[in-house]
């Protein structure tokens, strides 16, 4: 059974001070279906990415209080976790839901309250997604897990650090554009090499922001499409999912992404389709040198290659392979939960022909979703209807 | 595509002060690989119950944590959270997966650690069950919700206090034989009634105790058993999920269990049985009264008559309608994110016919799970091989 997306639509990713979980899922969720003819009643089931709400809200068991709040009390309802890739495990979640024949409607939404709380609480809570025995406890942080895999990758491939910072400089301007971003302001390469050090070598603008926000796709089951003469916007063509260590002690290497490779081959088989194929993407730039990673692991480029993408142009809106024409989670935000699901959005938008940063004729597009450093990973590639 | 279980085992219930859900779960994982040919490389894929694990141990991102753990470092990996139905969740989801055709060998695990914390904090953590809003913030606790549907449900039918206490001292009974149960000691309705008051009219031995423990089950495609020849232990015959809110001041109902109405009819539909089909049933006992209202929801019995299955002996193991075998969450114990399969691991057993409590002819039998007070409930029903 074929899976597609009916409708899919994000909050503004930022700061919402005077919100709730609760009150931005449902925002999201009412801009979905209003721009479909299925209802609230017609769900099956709802699943919510949400990594930090028990921690940063005091709420757990939210995918039953969701449920509730975009009005499908009665449907089945989970919350679905791991880290930073919680939406987008989400997402495939939904999707074997469809295809097991267990759901024709699912609400897949992710969502995640970061800002409302102080820096120090919410680092406390990202770092949940790291292993707590042999990282935390070290004293490593997220930015300096990345800064470590940074330096290693700069070492062997003799990357500069202006390399890193074109990443940042093409994903605010993809953002300029993109009405639901956070950061909407062109940066230059020395703006981000000289802001704020955070962990050698990255800065402030090479890393993502903490955010505030929620994304919903609503996805059925073809049968249910044709028999409700529903007009889709995007076909589910693969998924892929796979893991690795969480310490980046116990990794075979941390200059490469094992589990975003692992993930990317069986979503490229289940979706009988090439990297050559892919017309536009959104990845997992949570730091300069994790949207680098990506691009190799998703192999647009050879090990090694990937600075080349936003150095030379070729990762921007016009380029040859777009990459996070949304402004990715550098430009648009991520809040946390909420992120893999707002790359389908972003790619709905770009298979539908209706995106502020459109890629002339993108037909098949690809979302890379990434948990921890690296433990976890999704691929999930669309194709246009 | 037809979902089987290959093999099934828990760690003891009860406090492990020296250990951690990494261990817990491994520990289980281990004793469920040792009774099948399946080793950790055939794994597709990683599924983890767990409620708390942030709150408690500072962890998330525990389904890559626990696929590394159990040797599946490659498989997908995703934590599911759903409060005290975390378990039973997992277990849908692992069938889901196996019926879309994304995955061959799953498995579903279950875990918590509850003990090791003081009980004010474990109490904290329990409470992101309910709804923060409307429950936590005015000062309602759990065992104060189910003493409002506890006194509700004694004031509609007439019930007496003692009639409560009937349902722990039969589940203290049967977890004395089991070797994996928290409390192994007989208790009379008279100790049950006159032990410490907790909220009126629950006494501490109506209600669950605090746990650790981990609980795994294997599941696989009947092509995959079939083409290994796999000697497996039972079938999954259906499964149904239900929703509700979460405060109870929203509910149509206080002294019934909608929710748990809802995915027993699913599962029963889907498994093409009815009540009466069922020869063994593991429910969800976190307090007293929530196994009357189970044995409401399941259609055991007629509406106000669920507290006769305790009192008259009709519920226990050698009774018309066995019910918690194992000890329940009363006397088992409740690490919450485990429960779920627990109930598959001790239902798999008397499928089995090797239950330390075995019922007679057990051939269908039925799990039912259920988070916070009831604003999700599954409901799983397994047929012997």
């Amino acid at each position: 059974m074929g899976t597609k997306i009916a409708s899919a639509a994000s909050t503004t990713y930022g700061k919402h001070p005077n919100s709730s979980s609760r009150e931005l899922l449902s925002e999201a969720a009412v801009k979905a279906f209003d721009e479909t003819d299925i209802s609230p009643g017609d769900l099956d089931a709802v699943y919510i990415g949400n990594f930090m709400g028990g921690l940063i809200e005091d709420q757990g068991h939210i995918g039953a209080l969701m449920a509730d709040h975009v009005g499908a009390r009665e449907a089945a309802s989970v919350r679905i976790e791991s880290a930073c890739v919680s939406g987008g495990a989400t997402f495939c979640q939904a999707v074997q839901a469809v295809e097991s024949g267990d759901a024709d409607v699912v609400l897949a939404g992710g969502v995640e309250m970061m800002s409302t709380t102080d820096i120090e609480h919410v680092t406390d809570a990202l770092a949940n997604a790291a292993d707590d025995v042999y990282e935390n406890e070290q004293g490593l942080t997220f930015p300096g897990i990345y800064a470590l895999m940074a330096r290693r990758y700069m070492h062997e491939f003799d990357v500069m650090r202006e390399d890193l910072a074109a990443v940042s400089v093409k994903n605010h301007r993809h953002a300029v554009d993109n009405p639901l971003a956070q950061f909407r302001k062109e940066l230059s390469v020395r703006e981000v090499v000289e802001s704020k050090p955070v962990a050698t070598p990255i800065t402030l603008y090479d890393a993502c922001p903490v955010s505030d926000g929620a994304s919903v796709a609503i996805v059925v089951s073809d049968t249910f499409a044709a028999d409700h003469g529903l007009e889709t916007s995007a076909e589910v063509l693969g998924t892929g999912q796979s893991s690795d260590a969480l310490a980046l002690q116990d990794r075979a290497a941390i200059s490469r992404t094992p589990a975003a490779e692992r993930a990317a081959e069986r979503a490229y088989e289940n979706a009988s389709v090439t990297a050559d194929d892919i017309d536009v993407a959104e990845v997992h730039d949570c730091f300069t040198i994790a949207e680098i990673l990506a691009l190799e692991a998703l192999s647009f480029y050879e090990r090694g290659e990937g600075t080349r993408g936003a150095v030379e142009g070729e990762t921007a809106a016009d380029g040859h392979i777009p990459v996070n024409t949304s402004g990715g989670l550098i430009g648009k935000g991520h809040p946390v939960g909420a992120t893999g699901i707002g790359q389908i959005v972003e790619l709905t938008k770009q298979l539908e022909g209706r995106h502020p940063n459109q890629v002339s004729e993108a037909e098949v597009a690809l979302a890379h979703n990434v948990g921890g450093s690296g433990a976890s990973t999704t691929v999930t590639i669309l194709g246009g209807e």
